[in-house]
């Protein structure tokens, strides 16, 4: 006899990318950022005595509310503060998108989104991007039309690359009845040149929520820490009654306060990973390879059509060498790969192998 | 306007128990345990680098797991590890219960329990313990006939302290047609001579879910470790659809694979628990207050008839003067406290007031 509920036991799990824990395995497929977290956090670490932990962690995590007041200039009742932005992703469906009601989302997009809408049993509402990886204009009067409470956008976009600015942020946020979701887990990488900052949009709309993580800008997936900017009516539900309590625990709160201090280092690292960037797409764009622009620490990029391996076949070959990158099914997606950028030397080895399974070398 | 569910709009909050982060407050609130984690657990965390943390952790905590399935002699498949018991009490929620129907539960017990149910949109089927704590004879009739596929018991029980033996939970399984999950927060301070153990009856019912957490028998409520212990079938869906693919963070593995490495440690304090648990429920017995036996880190204490005071209002002024308890409305409750065991020194402090209180000095 099985128990779960119907949904539960229909639905396909979210495949997460490989995690391999030992060897000398190339990551370049979860998005990772190659540079290890600021010293600051590592000093936090060593002054932390296991004493601090006999304890429930501060509920609310206010010390590490206070400092992100702090850095985006806004007000601490604008934040809560999640394990990982994967909660806050489920904290916004189980807040405002009703078992059967409808969840809006583009396609492609991260594949976790539709995994947590089947959770939460929500009918699904996809419009796919169009060829240039942009929104489709109806897009909000679909959504509308479909009743869509929430819509998640990830912007910049994964696995595209491309960014969409703040006016048509806006403009989406006033069109849409329901809330808007932006999941700015890559928006630390945004060329500083292009300005780009949608925190200033929260006090205009009131269904604007922004998803940020300490994954790759800081440096600390494994750490689980992210968080969910927005008006203080739509952060509130979430604060005070739908996240779990102790949902962050006392180390994360004190190493995120300590990267989020350190910003000049984490700035570093985003710079360099905007350098290490440009120095692959050039590279991979002379082996053949179709890629576009990227604002955040991955490319896109496409299999030269006169390639002897299929992206697929690379994907396989790349891992058998141990060089993991990210193979997504699903038509738009299956004759590219998405790559995380790396060290400057990681990346070479990258596009050594590359070169060879082209038979470029 | 309120974009949030109706049944979030209209749920009451959670209300955790006051956790002050500074000053010289004596706090037996919220039933830490009042010695720290194990020396062992301090070496993994001086060992750990935060360039560990740049990654994203093991997404099952499978070291873990390994290591936990060992001290329970089951198989990992059995284990499911969670960002504490709370996290593993909303997964069985939402793995089993359906929006809509019916949830089981007892009263009193731990209040988490329906704010997790209304946040689900369950519909909450409660009955009430008898008046030595016990369950009713008819609970597993009254929770099939009204369909609920989930009943959260906590046992220990929660806030009396008092125990039900393997054989009636084996019964309770057996006459239950949804899935039980029995709450052992508090099970590592049961008395050894009772030699109680339900983790044996995993394999007999396929629908026996029990909880575990490292806050208070490890010491690290700072840390949000719990897990759930039950057949394969039942944690799979946990495991593998409803849980955020990284719940746990790296840290926190490392840490929970320490303390669960030295159980000659943690086996220490619980017996230091014990031993003073039985000396303050003397000396509240002493001081005229009601007191049963308990076998958790709390006592449930019952104000004398002939108090000065009323319940709340010793709760209140001991509070005022830096001593922290936990003080619950409802009417099985109103007339007592529950007080965290703290160290003998602690527990002098504590019994000291209310004697003051009660002017029994």
């Amino acid at each position: 006899m099985s128990y779960e509920r119907d949904n539960i036991r229909q639905m396909t799990a979210y495949q997460w990318g490989e995690q391999p824990e030992t060897g000398d395995i190339l990551k370049l497929n979860t998005n990772e950022n190659p540079y290890p977290p600021s010293p600051a956090v590592q000093r936090a670490l060593d002054t932390f005595t296991v004493d601090q932990l006999r304890r429930y962690p501060p509920p609310t995590a206010d010390g590490l509310r206070h400092r992100l007041a702090e850095l985006h200039e806004i007000r601490t009742d604008n934040i809560v503060i999640t394990n990982g932005g994967d909660e806050a992703l489920r904290l916004a469906l189980t807040t405002f998108v009703a078992p059967g009601s409808a969840f809006g989302m583009l396609e492609p997009s991260y594949s976790l989104y539709p995994v947590l809408a089947n959770i939460q049993d929500a009918t699904i509402v996809r419009q796919a991007l169009d060829e240039s990886w942009d929104l489709p204009r109806d897009f909000a009067h679909q959504m509308n039309e479909a009743g869509a409470n929430l819509c998640c956008i990830v912007n910049p976009h994964a696995p595209s690359g491309t960014l969409i600015d703040p006016d048509r942020i806006g403009q989406l946020a006033s069109d849409l009845n329901g809330v808007l979701l932006v999941d700015e887990a890559y928006v630390d990488f945004v060329d500083p040149a292009l300005r780009h900052d949608l925190v200033r949009l929260i006090d205009a709309f009131d269904n604007l929520l922004l998803l940020r993580t300490f994954s790759k800008g800081y440096s600390l997936a494994g750490l689980r820490l992210g968080y969910l900017l927005g008006a203080a009516d739509l952060i509130d539900p979430i604060l005070t009654k739908t996240r779990d309590s102790y949902n962050v625990n006392g180390i994360s709160q004190r190493l995120g306060e300590a990267a989020i201090g350190d910003q000049a280092y984490a700035e570093e690292t985003w710079r360099r990973v905007r350098t290490a960037r440009r120095a692959l797409r050039d590279r991979l764009l002379e082996l053949g390879f179709g890629v576009g622009i990227s604002q955040t620490n991955f490319l896109l990029a496409e299999v030269p059509l006169d390639a002897p391996k299929s992206a697929q076949e690379i994907y396989q070959a790349l891992k058998e060498e141990g060089i993991l990158v990210r193979y997504f099914s699903g038509s738009a997606l299956e004759d590219k790969l998405r790559i995380t950028v790396g060290t400057d030397r990681e990346n070479e080895r990258l596009t050594n192998a590359l070169a060879r399974l082209l038979g470029r070398l």
